[in-house]
């Protein structure tokens, strides 16, 4: 399938059918997200892959009760890592010839706050969702990327570490429903 | 190009030929990109298309003289767009049947500070960077994604209004360097 047929036919399905997408469908998928740019392939992003019916109805409630998140194949939950230094010290490790350029970095990093680190982190993250979008639909499954949840309780309940803030959804799965047409400002709108 | 290919071959190009890509088919990239889904579809950018070398080479030191600004063929610089109401008034308009859930979306945004209002947007803005990334390797050139600029210097040269945030740059062309291989963490680092 050519990019602008999965650009035109993707949707954000709001339910799916509850069949599993075979693992090794998943997996393709998985080296799709692993493989996203990120400004100096910083990478700040760790991934929960959820199957567990069980753990899909404990989230329910967190996220609205929406249907994706229990009729979905697999949930996958998009944490952004706030544990830059780790990141560095690791891409040094990988290649050492640019430790100069990670160290300029990371003091960059330590001039931010908490909070800026954090919205870097989580819009880096935002590439590695549209590799999930779309190479979703390009291996011939749905998704739905989902703001609306809540970290907090997502944090309790999946029991993660501090460094790690659950910033999307992308509910994987086929879809059950059927997608409205898509709609979307002028192109005078929004090039200039 | 199947999308697994398009992941794996694009790269972040480090310098451009100068030659220009055929208007068409940047007009189809502008499509990929108008394209790209955001929460709620607020669409929260605006993208300034530069072709006129002299601006290039007015970015290029608020750009630290990389290669990319001045040899590419088209400049993309994706504003975050923080008139949010804005956005809201034009989908209800799109949309009159929606107008109750828009209400309520403003009414978290209006909860929420500008500074969180600013990285929302800048997130749902690297989806569409994503597409311009994916989508100008699907059509046969090559892009830049670029944090390394100055907002500040790019917003007085290009006179942009206060409500729009230059975020990221992708220079579009076609690439006069070679890739270096692609280095990621390992799949048991990312997923879990």
């Amino acid at each position: 399938m050519e990019f602008k047929e999965i650009v035109m036919n993707r949707y954000a399905t709001k339910k799916f059918d509850g069949k599993k997408i075979p693992q090794e469908k998943v997996n393709e998928l998985l080296e799709m997200i692993r493989y996203a740019p990120s400004s100096s392939n910083m990478q700040p992003w760790k991934i929960k892959v959820i199957t567990d019916q069980k753990i899909k109805e404990k989230l329910s409630p967190a996220s609205w009760n929406q249907a994706q998140i229990t009729s979905c194949s697999h949930l996958l939950v998009f944490c952004a890592d706030t544990d830059l230094d780790k990141h560095i010290e690791k891409l040094i490790k990988m290649l050492p010839d640019a430790k100069e350029y990670y160290t300029g970095l990371k003091a960059g990093f330590d001039k931010m706050t908490t909070e800026q680190k954090l919205s870097w982190a989580q819009r880096q993250l935002f590439l590695a969702l549209g590799n999930a979008i779309n190479g979703a639909k390009s291996l011939g499954f749905d998704s739905c990327p989902m703001e609306g949840f809540s970290p907090e309780e997502y944090s309790k309940i999946l029991n993660l570490p501090k460094n790690l803030v659950p910033t999307a959804l992308c509910p994987i799965g086929y879809a059950a429903d059927t997608p409205r047409p898509k709609m979307r400002f002028k192109k005078e709108e929004v090039f200039f």
